[in-house]
Order: structure tokens, then sequence, then C-alpha cells
């Protein structure tokens, strides 16, 4: 249904199935989902990807579930569908609630209506909120 | 500089100035920002305004701190310049790092950036991610 | 500042002077904005720009004002700064009142809430909604 | 297929009931579409959707059909499918004809494209427009 | 599934026959997407549309390979699945490699995570890119 | 006038510095631009951003004009000021000409209007443009 097939396990290049073997790795899963199947169609583009996403989702100053539900509302405010069944499937394997998850889309829906709010007044910004 | 002149403290209705006191209250600071003081034209959609947003932004399920950090991440996705301003120094205000700082831009570039590779891919949704 | 410098009326080709002309006369106003001065610099894009601008803001089945109030709302979803300011005050002269643009304002925040919602919550369109 | 699953009318807390009585009542029909059976899971949400949405729609210095017209604009340049859909057999049951129809496409089509072209010229906005 | 249902060859207008007629000359198949069987609801709109994009994607200081790719890019970050899949088609028929699939979506990704990175920290245009 | 303040030459790390004298290297020029200026205050997001920006532009299956201009594109439709600036300064170092800008300008407000009508008219994938 993509603009490019998804490529199965035995239509891998070397570098990709090494991508994946790392993807099952960190995961600790056999699955590896659709997006790294199409990607796979362009090794270096795939291995870059993963090796970013590896590190800029690893627990650090935001633990990981507060990474995905940020994940989540980029993903819902660029509209991308597959992005947020994805994460939102990601986020509940790493502990949201239900609570938390109505809370993530209440905060989602404010911002994008303030945001649309300001847009349309034009509104300068404070000068106390500049650096 | 916006649609609509901002309002100083002279200029407000009755029921804009019952909303103003009420942030001042809830915020314990005399300050109120340009936003407000360009909702002030239309005292109902400034109460329901902030009404709504008062409620959201209050601890619940997920922290003061992490509905910030989605704030900003939703402002980035959407290009509001004023939000983006706001809501960093909300963020800051209430405790964000520059260390928690750095990790949200960095969670909201990569977003973005799988946002248009699966999208330039039209990835099928895997059924894994259906609820 | 902006990424062409603006063209006045003395550094126009005979094609971009020519619809210039055109956007005096239908507007009955000397004043020449912005965009147009930017645009200038590609007259065949000036003038196909101009051209279909002039024939879908017409009186039609929808009246000018309400195809005003519909350029408003798709420009601050689209976060276009420039076109709100310049739609918004062409709104006001074809007689937007202080009330209609505060409910201009709350559709366009309350739907911009709304699709955020239903982006996050991937709602499946249900079949009576089809054509 | 969404992220959460869709309500049943026999799954509703009672606080989801009463809002769905209302949405039945106010609408004078008994269908409740999906996007209220996905909210329904956290019935704050729902009621604050739904009683900002009755009050927002409601006839006012705009009448509602051109409540519905600014709603699929905003919706269209957001990308929600769902609200594009719902909004648009809304708008026809308020009597939006054809004709009506094809021109709120010309206009949105038109606004996108000069939306885009001033983005990208980075136009600079005339002193004229400014509030 | 649209908005409005796709018109068969043998619903057609006059005028968007010969639209249609135009159409296949041009590229050259007797095969019309639905895009076009959509639009042929408004006959004008389908005219002007058609017209416009001959012009626009015809051989000039950009070649139309080129062309295709740009549009492709905007389609994507508009999240516009339909011309995603329809202009990657037409950039395959013009030629495009798989190698340049892939380079095309690295840059398309690198600018959606540089975009939202800027839009985040909110840099000030140096001077030097004034126009 | 950004969420972080500008960091001077004297004010960086040593691994910022690193980065800031390959992207002189690299460039040709002492100049860098406020992009690496504000991420400079996360080495690490600065590096991995440096790293990769590099190897995506770089001269490919993709000319690097063609990439400046994908680039454009994208910058144009996410709305990202600071990005379409400083991208149009980079074609312009690479060739582009005034006819270039015209027309990619021309492509890039085509889409945006074909994105729009597309949309609103929910139409169908065909058949023959799925991988």
């Amino acid at each position: 249904m993509g603009t490019v097939p998804l490529l199965g396990d035995a239509d891998l290049s070397p570098e990709a199935r090494a991508v994946f073997d790392d993807i099952r790795a960190v995961r600790g899963t056999d699955v590896v989902n659709n997006f790294w199947r199409a990607l796979a169609h362009d090794p270096p583009l795939l291995r870059a990807t993963w090796e970013r996403l590896k590190a800029v989702m690893a627990p650090g100053a935001l633990d990981p579930l507060t990474k995905e539900l940020i994940y989540i509302a980029v993903s819902t405010a660029n509209g991308c569908s597959y992005c947020v069944h994805s994460h939102t499937a990601a986020a509940r394997a790493k502990g949201m609630t239900p609570e938390q998850h109505g809370e993530l889309l209440a905060v989602i829906g404010m911002a994008a209506q303030t945001n649309a709010l300001v847009t349309g007044l034009q509104t300068e910004v404070d000068d106390a909120f500049r650096a």
C-alpha cells in the first residue's frame, strides 16, 4: 500500500540485516515493524535513522515514557497516522495509563487550540519571554 | 503589531477584568502576558480559553512540567512562535533544565524526521498497533 | 527582509506593470501591497496568481466576506503571518465586525482542537459520512 | 482501528452517558458518531469538548453554515481526514449546495497556494495591515 | 470514500469532458486518475487546476523530474497521502531511480528535523540571509 | 530573540568548537550561522545534526542544488522562516538562477494548492499508484 513494498527478512541486504538484528536485540522482540521494512530499501538511511532514534530515545534527563509522550504530541500535530499508532503502542508498553493518555490528548488539543488563536491574533511575543 | 491591539488594564470590560484577576491569582504574579491582552477583545472567548487552560494544565496523572514539554512539542510542530516562546519560559519556571531542554528538542527533531519519512513512504500501519 | 527585494513601481517589467494596473483598477486604490511587489520578479507567476485570485474571490455562491473568513481560516491553520494580516484587513474592509472576528477565531480554535483530538485518537470515519 | 476502541452505548460511564444524551437531544438524532465514542474513554474530556463545541457552533454573529465552512477549511489545512468527512456532511445537512462546496474548495486551494508563495518569498507585512 | 463520488466518463459535463480529453492527449494515456474524477463535479475548478498544473510542470528552467521531486517534498510535508502516492508514481515514470528516491527521502527527513529544531530554538535570521 | 542565547566563539565548549571548526572547513568560510550558535548549547545534538546534514547534502544520486531546492520546498511547507531564508541563500550560492527560483515557487504553490484540494475532496488513492 506504500510507495515502496515492505521487505521481508529474506529480502534484506547484509547491511539492513545487521540493523534488523540490532533492533531485535535492543527491543527484546523478534518483531520488526513496517517502518523499518520500508526504510530497508535504503540501508544507509535505515542505519542512520535507527542509530539516531536509539540514541535520542535512550534514558537521559528525560525518562523514556516522557519521550514517547512528546513523540506522540509531535506526530499528532504533524498528522502522521502511522507514527501516532506506533508511538501510542510504545507509550503503553512503557507504562502509559489510560488517565495519562487522556491528559496527553487534552494537552495536545489545548495547545493546538491556543496555537491557532495566537496565530489568528498575530500576538507579539512579550519581551519577558525572549532569551 | 497583531490583528487586534493589545488591551491595557484600563481598557478591560468587567468580564475580562475578572478573568485577569483570576490569572494573576492563580499564577501569583501581576504580569498578564500579551495573549490574554489580545483575547480580551472577546471576553467570552477569553474566559472559556483561560478556564479550560487552567483545568488542562493542572497537576493530574501527568505533572505540570511534563505538560509544558508536551505543549512546547505541539507548538513547535505547529510553528507557533509566540507559543514556543511562552511555554519554553513556563517550562523553565517549572524547573526544566538545559539538559532536559536539549533532549526535548532532540526528540521533537527526531519525531519530525520520522514523521516525514513515514509519510514519504506511506507505510501501512502494523496490525499490532491497532486498538 | 524577504528572500527577494520588493519591486517599486519604477522597477516593473511591462508585463508586471499591466498586472499592477489591473490590481489598482479592480481594488479601486493606488496601493499595491508587498506580496505583489515580491511576486513581480516573476511576471508570469504574478499574472497567473492575480488572475486566479480575482476569479476565486469574486462574488458567487459564497459572498466575498465569507470567502475572506475561509481565507483567514486556512492562513491561520497554515501559520502564514503575512496572509493572516492581509486577509484580516481585507475582511474588515468588507464589513467583518469585531463580533464576527471573535466567532471566527473561536471556530478556528475549536476546529484545531478537535482536529488534534481526532488525530491522536485515530478515529475511523463513520460510514454515514462517506459520499 | 484507532488508538482506543470505540465505546458502544452499553459501555458508557454515567457521565459519558449524560453527554451522549445531550448530543442526541441537541442534534435531534439517535446517532452518536465515532469521535464521541472514542472520546468517551475520558468522560471529563468528552464533556468539555462537547460543551465547548455546542457553544462555539451555535448561531451568533456568524450563521451555522458559515461556521461549518470555516471548520472544513481548518480541517483541510490541518489534513484531518475524519474532520473533513464529518464537517462536510454537517455542512450539507445545513444546506451547503454543490456550488458552494466547489467555491469553498477553490478558496481553500487558493489560500494554500498563496500561503506557500508568501512563505517562500518571506514577504514583510505591510504597515497598513497592522492593527 | 471521498466527500464527493468519483465521476465516470459517462457522467461528465461537456466542459469536464474537454478537460479529460486534454489530460489524455498531454499524458499519452487513456487513464484519468481519481483526483480529476473528483474535481470534475466543478468543471471551472477542474479546468483552472489542470491548465495551471500543465503550465507549471512543463519543462523550463527546472526539468520535469526535479519538479516532481519538489512536488513530492511539499506533499510529504503537508501530509497529503494521495499526492505522495501520485507524484511518486509520476517521478518514477519520469526516471526517478531507487537511489534518487532514497536521497529525496533523506533530504525531506533532514529538512523536517532542522525545521523543527530551528522552530524550537526560535533562532533569529542572520542578516547575511536577507535579500 | 530566541529561546536560548546565541553562543559566540569564545563561549563554546571544546566539543562544540570542534564542530564549528569542521563547519568552517567544509564550507570554506569563517562564518558560522545562527542555527549552529543556538544548537551549540547542546554539543551532542549539535554534532549529530551537523554530521547528518553533511552526509545528507553531499553530492550523490541527486546534485547539491537539487537537494537545496527540495530543502526549500519542505521548509516552505513547514513554515520555517529561518530555514527558507538560509536555504534560499544556500541555493543561490550553488547557482540557483532567478528563473529557477520562480519555477520552484510556482511548483511549491501548485503542490500546496492541489494538496489542499485532494484533502478537501478526500480522494481515494488509485490502485495504479500503490507499490
